[in-house]
């Protein structure tokens, strides 16, 4: 937690309603840091189903290992019953080896002893500091008091603890039909450094009173990921502990025929939509950001073509510089294209910053002014677009720039 | 040109002996840089032959289109000949459409006109910005100078004329042998920004008095760029000009029988050593850089496997920003092996920095205190080496931190 907010964040934050079948609680274990609340506990009630998407990393954290062992083991028919999620901030448990396998096991134990369910049912993140041992005891003498303190109405407290650099707690809410059942969806994520397509120290716990099969509710998750979470980046960095968790609680009864059904398809939007408003928030609180900047890639060979080229130009360190610099250097932009690997048609190559074309065909549009760009520069808002001239291929790519406060930052995290 | 030489810079500059066949020259053109020279001319005596590497953009620049038009022109048996090289520093002629490729034409058509040699035995590089039509009547009119004062000994100069963000010249020479004969090969490079692996904004002319027909010359050439250039990174950035040229004036009759014969062992050593010798140089000269980082990958897949893990812990900001601030922040290499995609064992992986065994078995070393790497952190040379745990694999790169400084120069390069 920083001192000063970011200032991309949010005018005001949500008010999350509360979600049948869901209680939260924080407490403060002082693993690392002080005068705040670093533990989260989610306590679900039957017949609650989870899914999960995670980190790539070859080499995961002990948590990530933890909840895909526990999403791989459920034997029922409709997949993956979830009763509890437990979170840390301050100690990533990543990269601890059998200390941290431990950990883990000594946790989820507690958790499940206490609230009374099948091990298997508790799922569990760190974030924080990697190779350093995490000792479950503060953890563990913690629970007692979650379990009896949790509520419904919690979600700030729980956005809260779960931050490390982030200046900001991050929620969203949203409602949508069923089958004209109207259920909520609530989000709480965290994220700051480390934040990468395929997910990165970005943590994501989205919860819903609609009844969702897991496996249901897995496609719906992967494909909103997709679209949001491995949609932006902050510094190209990906972590060893990203996590996001959809948990359905049931409480709303809802009937539909598979992942596909028709009666779902306001709810995927929905949730397309929230977890795009979290995934926003996220970049808004990169490490040191000063501008939002939103990239939109046309014109390429099909949308994956299109996804590479955007990130591309969205981990440039000299695109992201320029842009902390308010400087419209749309030729490091033509660099970082051309550096994707994808195909590209230089000379009908075009680009629009700010809605104003400054590169047509291949070089600088006759038209182009740089003092027609120095207001957009100033903004908050940076948008740009290019079409790269080969198919129709589209994607949106989201993140920051990069300025001083990211180096100090992330120069100085450990000490 | 900094006002500030690199902290990492070498402490004298070797003086580079006349190569027979070669003679430079330089002027100052004010394209861009004020007080400076920012156009050089080398100029080759036939037999001279001549090898390439350039960018793998796909929005290369039209010198790199000029460039690999003319090599692909030779019909000699032997390959390429080559009669002159003309660079230009402040505009890189990159994105600039039909008129790029016609100032390409116009420049390469009055120095073949003034020596007198065919249109395709000239080559040509630009470097700096991107996007703005370079005029190239100031270089144009700058040739005849150039011409009637090209002497033997101007290497100093030429290294300065072609330097962009550069705080020192860089340049190399080494001694070897073919059968017997003694022969030198001397280079000249410019770095800073955008150097990425698969090169850079980066420019390189390799000249020897051996005499090396083209396609021997290009094989070489590309074993030695691979193991150099193709391993260092400054900020992951891949330009669009990035040149690797290396030409054989023949003044030295040689005799061997192809590119593999072992009469040319040791000049293949020669040549990759002096490539790495000028990509350390570059690396060195890092936009910002006050740290000089080794990390060598053991016991992955295979080399190329080793050299992708090695580039994503050299690529990693936040790697690089923990060594800015003398943190031997280990968990940050973990992640970089972690998302690099390779095959990695996390339970069998170790680390050492400056020589300090930090983590082993997929752990923090029981015997590693930080305090045993404060001296080796703040010193200016960082020595990482990883061991993956999968096969014996094995790959060394090179890059620097991330400073402030980065920031400050790519924020208001073009200002």
């Amino acid at each position: 937690m920083s001192d000063k907010t970011s200032p991309l964040a949010p005018a005001f934050q949500p008010q999350l309603p509360a979600i049948k079948g869901v209680q939260l609680a924080v407490a403060e274990t002082g693993i690392k840091y002080k005068d705040r609340s670093d533990l989260m506990l989610a306590i679900m009630q039957p017949p609650a189903t989870i899914a999960g998407c995670f980190t790539t990393s070859k080499t995961a954290s002990a948590p990530v290992d933890y909840c895909k062992a526990n999403l791989a083991a459920s034997t029922s028919p409709s997949g993956s019953k979830a009763a509890a999620i437990i979170v840390n901030a301050g100690n990533a448990n990543a990269f601890t080896g059998k200390k941290g396998q431990s950990s883990t096991e000594k946790i989820g134990d507690m958790v499940a002893a206490t609230i009374g369910c099948p091990t298997e049912q508790v799922y569990m993140a760190s974030t924080g500091v990697i190779g350093e041992a995490l000792d479950p005891s503060d953890i563990i003498s913690a629970i007692d008091n979650l379990v009896e303190t949790a509520n419904p109405d919690a979600w700030p407290e729980a956005a809260k603890a779960i931050m490390t650099t982030d200046t900001f707690a991050k929620q969203a809410t949203i409602q949508t039909q069923i089958a004209s059942q109207t259920v909520t969806i609530n989000g709480i994520a965290k994220g700051s450094g480390m934040i990468a397509p395929n997910m990165a120290t970005m943590l994501v716990f989205l919860f819903s009173d609609a009844s969702l099969p897991a496996d249901v509710a897995q496609k719906l998750l992967t494909g909103a990921v997709d679209q949001s979470f491995n949609s932006i980046s902050v510094d190209s960095d990906t972590s060893t502990s990203d996590t996001v968790l959809l948990c359905a609680t049931g409480q709303e009864p809802t009937n539909f025929q598979g992942p596909d059904d028709e009666t779902l398809k306001d709810f995927k939007l929905a949730l397309d939509k929230l977890t795009r408003n979290l995934a926003h928030q996220i970049v808004r609180d990169g490490e040191g950001a000063e501008k939002f900047i939103s990239i939109t890639v046309n014109g390429a060979e099909n949308n994956l073509a299109a996804r590479k080229i955007g990130l591309s130009i969205a981990n440039s360190p000299l695109v992201k510089t320029a842009i902390a610099g308010q400087d419209a250097n749309w030729g490091r932009i033509v660099m970082a294209v051309g550096k994707a690997g994808e195909k590209a048609d230089r000379d009908a190559l075009s680009i629009d910053i700010g809605g104003i074309r400054v590169a047509t065909l291949g070089e600088a549009d006759e038209s182009y002014k740089e003092q027609d760009l120095v207001g957009h520069m100033q903004g908050r808002e940076i948008d740009i677009t290019v079409d790269v001239g080969i198919a129709s291929g589209s994607a949106t790519v989201w993140t920051c720039d990069l300025t001083h406060r990211y180096i100090e930052i992330n120069a100085d995290y450990r000490s």
